[in-house]
């Protein structure tokens, strides 16, 4: 059944050009001799096959889930939960027999949640369940306001200063569901710009409707502040500097912003249909820590046999929100990372390349361990043959997008027979990659995309709701089988991926989270 | 097609014996003469089929529901939303053109939650999700003890004082979900118990596994102190009597009592597998006031105009828990015969007797509104042919149960040729019927039971996920066409459904909530 594919797959891939996001422009420079096709031996594909097969009857990702998330618990950055999380990530590739396990400090400043309340307070007293966006400053007490509603980020964009003045600015857009979370991205942009766009027009704080598809009770936080997407509106910017509270840290909110939960935002948005002024109170502490904190990015080796130097970069972020315990984002992907190395430990000889699986610090309040990372490891990045991140949950693999050069479009074939009968077809030519390599990526490093099903993630994505009974281990099975064999065959290919020191400097990488 | 169900329907419609629950052991005694058979005239049956086809046309009862869970929201008992829902009740049936709005007193304890906490403190500290149990006395501060988990309300009793003595007791029973609830007798009896049984054998606290059906990060409050219950064990009740806190409302626990989340309870129970002792700590500022408080059954009538003083009651509890908004939990018991009633007035003439719709005061502490109603109302019982109550949320209604004498199933059997087309199947011969009605009931009064889909139900039951996004608007037309039909033919019929003034003093009405 399983060879019974391989043919119709192979005549399917396409050799198509090696790209970053979004497809290139310009085809690449012709090379003056013929280039050697990179490629993988029989013989791996066929301990490829075999690791495959064993991950989906080994459980090892969810016992490492059911470990961090038990034992650890929420993991923000520069909480106590941060530090047990390293210490756990620690123990647990020495545990699993990695050959170096070792840590990378990773400095930032330290956002703290202690207590969040909202109300309606006229004319309909009701309490309205919500939470403080990371990097939101505190109300200092209770703020009370009128309330204004727009439906999207662009009506608020499209606002007059006098109508916004004085008020809570209340965005009531709605994320949509999709497997890929295609829906994410337009409606995020509200919780990452609203606070800055809402405080450039006067007004006192930001509400949005969470960005997340359940109809739960519970809200969804995520950074409010990303100082990248301000820089792209440099009129906004400008603004916002005027209004930003000084001797803050950079991603600090110019006004106090929260999510409610989506029920609420119903609530607040019927209420607002039916009367007006509809009065909030909303009384955030939180905020900001004075001192930064080092926590670290940890890393576990599986050393290569031939060309040790030369690495398969796979990883996840280890921190979390507060308010989850971090089962989906992203226990699971440092789990899934972290058993995929040891499978393919365990199945037989070390592997030509090393296997490095990166358990990234505080990806959530600004990419600072992915970025750290690529501070460190920039100057190899050609030695990098290519990476894989793992931070979609806990859904299955259901599609392999490369960013490679055209002569490494075979192996990525092969790849692409042994994962095909779990259900993983081939994809985009180009390939976001996740956001802790995005620096990796932005630097020159091959990278593919092993695209997860995220129908429910954002259900339970940045809320209480992040938690271990969400995951099924059969599909964390299948998550530890692509990884296992992506990263094994990558480092068994005889011929690179692509990976190329940019010419110009690295753009500052997406801080959208 | 509706008609032709018809013969079908009838053929399987046998003549069941009028019983309360459980079916009766003893068979009705013979009567002397051939007693007369309760009908109801075509005319009303041609009537109550455009009633039926009306109602699932219009959106009378989500409207109502919106306005209620908008405009004032969660009505706890002796809270302002008590007092708010009331004043929106009596405005309702005004609006709805009622002939006759009154008020009648109910009193009660008032038992407040301020605020709530709780966390695993050793060896893995983490936040735990919890909600105080309605009834529940305070900690009086932080409360911190090793924790003992039983996984069912049996165990705990069978258990040694000298294993619970200073421990929290944790009971991890899990609710099964049944389209007819059924999961939640057997399950909610350690929520009802628990904490008399724990204080007998000297535990400190005792936590639950929330009673409902989701793995939602949300947790399920409601009452923890039944003295009914308790004295149906007296030896419980008397140690109970020795731990019980003096000068307390009769229902206070005996001790402080939460339910966790059920990813909490997960939680806490991978914690104890792993690791002895586990230490939490639980922070609940809850209790009882000092003074009662009077809040009111609110009821309107559609005046009958043959016989006024006979009433077909229907209706449903006004009050909720404070945590969602009581859209489920009963607005919709509330709306829905609201609506019926109002649908009736609006097809024709009045019809022959009364239709009473009640909205009832603090079900969910105690039945303190259903025993008032029995109370004023007991001594007409006979007047009251028929009774039937709705209180299970927004599924579709998918049974009739009729307790009723032999003599009047002709005319349940002309009601179901009329709810058969909409998903009505014919159900037992005995009836629940509710808990606000239980006491009449038992006073002697006929009593149906409109079965509604109880699928999801309990995986909002008593949370802050109780919000109008839950509820579908066809569903909630067809139960304003299944209790209009009901209660308009029960009017029009000629004959009786068996009310009949029960001659042994009532027994005191089941108090789980």
């Amino acid at each position: 059944m399983r060879r019974l594919l391989l043919p119709l797959l192979l005549a399917c891939s396409s050799p198509l050009a090696h790209a970053a996001e979004p497809p290139p422009q310009d085809p690449p420079a012709a090379a003056s001799v013929a280039p050697a096709i990179t490629r993988v031996d029989e013989a791996s594909i066929a301990r490829a096959v075999a690791m495959r097969d064993a991950a989906m009857e080994r459980n090892e990702a969810w016992m490492l889930l059911e470990s961090l998330t038990t034992e650890v618990g929420p993991r923000m950055a520069g909480t106590p939960g941060d530090a047990a999380g390293v210490a756990w990530a620690q123990r647990a590739f020495k545990g699993l027999g990695y050959d170096k396990v070792w840590t990378e400090p990773v400095t930032f400043p330290v956002w703290e949640r202690r207590r969040e309340t909202g109300a309606i307070v006229a004319p309909f007293p009701q309490r309205l369940v919500l939470a403080a966006l990371g990097g939101s400053i505190g109300t200092r007490g209770p703020l009370e306001a009128e309330v204004i509603e727009f439906p999207t980020l662009q009506a608020l964009k499209a606002a007059r200063a006098e109508d916004v003045r004085g008020k809570i600015v209340f965005i009531g857009n709605r994320m949509g569901r999709a497997r890929d979370g295609g829906g994410y991205g337009p409606a995020v942009a509200a919780r990452v710009q609203g606070a800055a766009v809402a405080a450039s027009l006067g007004a006192k704080a930001l509400l949005i409707r969470s960005i997340g598809t359940s109809n739960d009770r519970i809200p969804h936080t995520g950074t409010a502040a990303s100082l990248s997407e301000l820089l792209r509106d440099p009129a906004l910017a400008a603004k916002l500097e005027r209004t930003r509270p000084n001797k803050l840290p950079i991603p600090a909110t110019p006004i106090p912003a929260a999510a409610l939960s989506n029920p609420d935002a119903d609530l607040l948005s019927r209420a607002l249909e039916r009367s007006r002024p509809v009065t909030v109170r909303i009384d955030l502490d939180v905020g900001w820590k004075r001192e930064d904190y080092t926590s670290a990015n940890v890393i576990g080796e599986i050393t290569g046999s031939e060309r040790p130097a030369e690495v398969v970069v796979i990883g996840g972020h280890l921190d979390s929100w507060d308010l989850g315990t971090g089962a989906l984002d992203n226990g699971a992907g440092v789990a899934i990372t972290m058993a995929a190395g040891h499978l393919i430990a365990r199945s037989g000889p070390r592997p030509k390349r090393t296997i490095r699986v990166v358990a990234f610090a505080n990806e959530e309040q600004g990419i600072y361990g992915g970025r750290a990372y690529a501070e460190r490891w920039k100057p190899e990045v050609e030695k990098h043959v290519i990476g894989a991140e793992s931070d979609f949950g806990y859904g299955r693999i259901w599609r392999l997008d490369a960013a490679v050069k055209p002569e490494a479009l075979p192996a990525i074939d092969q790849i692409m027979q042994v994962l095909a009968p779990i259900g993983v077809a081939r994809g985009l030519p180009y390939a976001f990659g996740g956001a802790d390599l995005s620096a990796m990526r932005a630097a020159g490093m091959a990278i593919a995309g092993l695209q997860q099903d995220g129908t429910t993630y954002f259900d339970y994505h940045h809320t209480p709701n992040d938690t271990l009974d969400k995951v099924d281990v059969a599909d964390l099975n299948q998550n530890v089988a692509v990884y296992a064999v992506f990263s094994f065959l990558a480092a068994q290919a005889e011929g690179d991926f692509g990976s190329k020191a940019a010419a110009p400097p690295a753009p500052a990488p997406d801080r959208r989270r």
